[in-house]
């Protein structure tokens, strides 16, 4: 078929009418499918289940040095995880903080206590500032958005391209102003896009001149080897801040909960020395410990770095036909027809598509019609507004193959409709 | 032997040179004994170790509603974890949140999140009233004290008797300053005296008419059926609260951690119904959810309440003759002499020692420099300033009995010591 906008206008009523009733039909299937989250599929967590069997009576439960994983202590975190960890981030093995399941909580906690008492070497607390104000990559992770607006945080856009955020744009707003605190990022297959920031990018980074001299760059590694095509090589954005003159700039998160259980497995973060010194003194204020059982499962299962792409591997096997499908499926009833494109990831969880502008909302709310969940459109951007209303987030990670396929068919339908919706306004 | 205050000064020289003598032998034996945390011993970790078998592969990993405790979701927890811990807490099925592993991260992060935006019903944030302070009941928990020092809240030490917290002047207080926002209990075999609030005083508490109308008693209930000698049943302080008025004044927290393993535990909140809603949708900002793997592993080892029970008399089992070995020694060695009193708990993990005026650190010191570790004296107040230096509190869970023994030799001569000295000056 032609580009839509080259159809008759007669065609594309008759392509809208088409359209109109395969939705109708789809609708009246009572499909309930899911595209929201990424939340991996059964076939991805039975890869851990000998995880479960790594600590009891028979295996033992001593760590390192001899230490009870049963009881209270090691603040930190497990010597042997954070060696591990540590080499999963690229950090030092001590610059690591080892915690508890949930890495997207061990960032607002760190955010959380930037405002109330201020980061390594802020003058005061952040909540005593006029203002503080983020930097926000879009499209980007909703929930990093949430945070911001829950602690008040302004947040500003800056626009990603293929080889990561608007550096021009980035310098220019964290010289100029020094209530702009920090920036989120998620480094390598970016959420939602997938695209990995290139070295130059990660190296500017690294470079950046903020007039906050407090400024702290929240760096999501969600994703670190967590590759669907390919496996990229990227520059370690804590090496790039030490080569930038900024060592304390930047912590970098990550978590098991990709490579083994979402939410039952072990968040960890890296930074400088001094930051998790200063850090770990924060946090003996407010806990003794977490699950060092869990951290010692952790290691004996997925044993070092090999083991951990061993696993990764795995992932991508089931994950790839999944990806195969999406795409295929876009590149089939959408490609040249000017109802939107999409962008290729190597790895990640998430496919963007990009829709015409004005489009993404009633994609989302005619696949919700037709009993297929997408997530919001409008979170992939701070306070939920795309100001063009273009970005839809595909989450293929967590529904079996065919209900994928069809799914996709019913987004496809929906992308078609909207664009032809849009152009006979 | 007469009252030291009685003894001529000969025979207390002479007491004192015996004395100082004993010590020297003590610290020339290399002892290594700590009596500083209420860590529970091996023994009782031993008792747990069930529940390291109960989810994995053959035992299967879906919880009520066929949730798959495997991957995200549930933010507040599994509705099976929730039933069994509101039964622990008292409270109605709903009225809970299970969270992480660690309850004492959980008063610090609400009480984080009351600076940073107020709780239920608040005019404003915390951080932006004047300041902010707590009533302490004193002798209390360290580490409430110093979630409150690193948050910047003003402490007010109020004196603990048998029957709990000193209510008139709690009542005054609180009536008085509305920048008085809160106060921390521990109602049952409280830390570190072991003592039970009365119901009066619970009833007092629920019926407090506060100044701040977003006061909140931060109730942790660490000890709720940590028996050693005796059960006792307390008037639930969240029921005491509703009685008084006051239905959303009280967070009451809870844990596993001393039921099954510090550290690997599952916590708990119970709450109002709207302190719960308003607490849920804070935390939806913060984490996608915690580890329900670990809450369907505590259910099925659990089981009910009847379960908790039986575990617990097992632990009182074990710390029965710990408690006893103190007890006795205390008893044997110092009835009498005028060199301190100690509180007989029923249940808990401390034994409060409380030293003639001006001898807690000097005891603590003698006691280090022959090998023994004690919680430092001070830290059963606020900024660890115990304003008579009397309190010390003996945990003689974690070390095995002979060694706890050896360890109570030293501390009673230490005290003794320390009394005579006292005498002396």
């Amino acid at each position: 078929m032609k580009p839509y906008d080259e159809l008759s206008s007669a065609d594309r009523a008759k392509e809208k009418e088409t359209l109109q009733d395969l939705m109708k039909s789809y609708a009246s299937r009572g499909l309930a499918l899911n595209m929201a989250r990424g939340k991996p599929g059964e076939d991805q967590l039975d890869l851990s289940m000998g995880l479960l069997e790594t600590v009891n009576a028979s295996q033992g439960f001593l760590a390192e040095g001899n230490i009870d994983t049963r009881n209270y202590g090691e603040l930190t975190g497990l010597g042997e995880a954070k060696k591990l960890f540590a080499q999963y981030l690229g950090v030092p093995a001590d610059d690591i903080i080892v915690g508890g399941s949930s890495s997207l909580n061990m960032m607002y906690d760190c955010l959380a206590r930037a405002m109330l008492t201020g980061v390594l070497g802020s003058p005061r607390p952040w909540v005593q500032e006029e203002k503080v104000k983020f930097l926000c990559p879009v499209p980007g992770y909703d929930r990093h958005f949430s945070i911001c607006q829950f602690l008040g945080i302004e947040m500003i856009n800056v626009p990603m391209d293929a080889e990561g955020p608007d550096m021009d744009l980035v310098e220019e707003l964290s010289a100029a102003d020094p209530l702009i605190k920090g920036m989120w990022c998620v480094p390598k297959y970016s959420n939602p896009t997938g695209l990995s920031y290139s070295d130059r990018v990660i190296r500017r980074l690294g470079a950046l001149r903020p007039a906050a001299k407090d400024f702290r760059i929240f760096c999501d590694n969600a994703y670190a080897m967590h590759l669907v095509y390919r496996d990229q090589d990227l520059l370690n954005p804590l090496d790039a801040c030490k080569e930038g003159g900024n060592p304390h700039m930047l912590y970098l998160f990550g978590s098991t909960n990709k490579i083994t259980f979402p939410g039952a497995g072990v968040a960890f973060m890296g930074a400088s020395k001094e930051n998790i010194a200063f850090t770990a003194k924060q946090l003996s204020m407010q806990a003794i410990g977490w699950d060092k059982i869990n951290m010692l499962r952790h290691v004996r299962f997925l044993k070092d770095m090999a083991g951990i792409r061993a696993q990764m591997e795995k992932h991508a096997a089931i994950l790839r036909p999944k990806f195969d499908a999406v795409l295929n499926t876009l590149e089939t009833q959408l490609r040249g027809l000017g109802a939107g494109e999409w962008i290729k990831p190597e790895g990640g969880y998430f496919i963007t598509f990009v829709a015409p502008p004005g489009c993404a909302k009633r994609i989302v709310a005619l696949c919700k019609e037709a009993g297929v969940v997408l997530t919001d459109a409008g979170a992939t951007h701070p306070y939920g507004i795309d100001p063009e209303d273009r970005y839809v987030r595909i989450a293929p990670s967590f529904p079996p193959l065919e209900e994928l396929k069809g799914a996709m068919e019913v987004f496809c339908t929906a992308a078609k409709l909207a664009a032809l919706e849009k152009l006979a306004v």
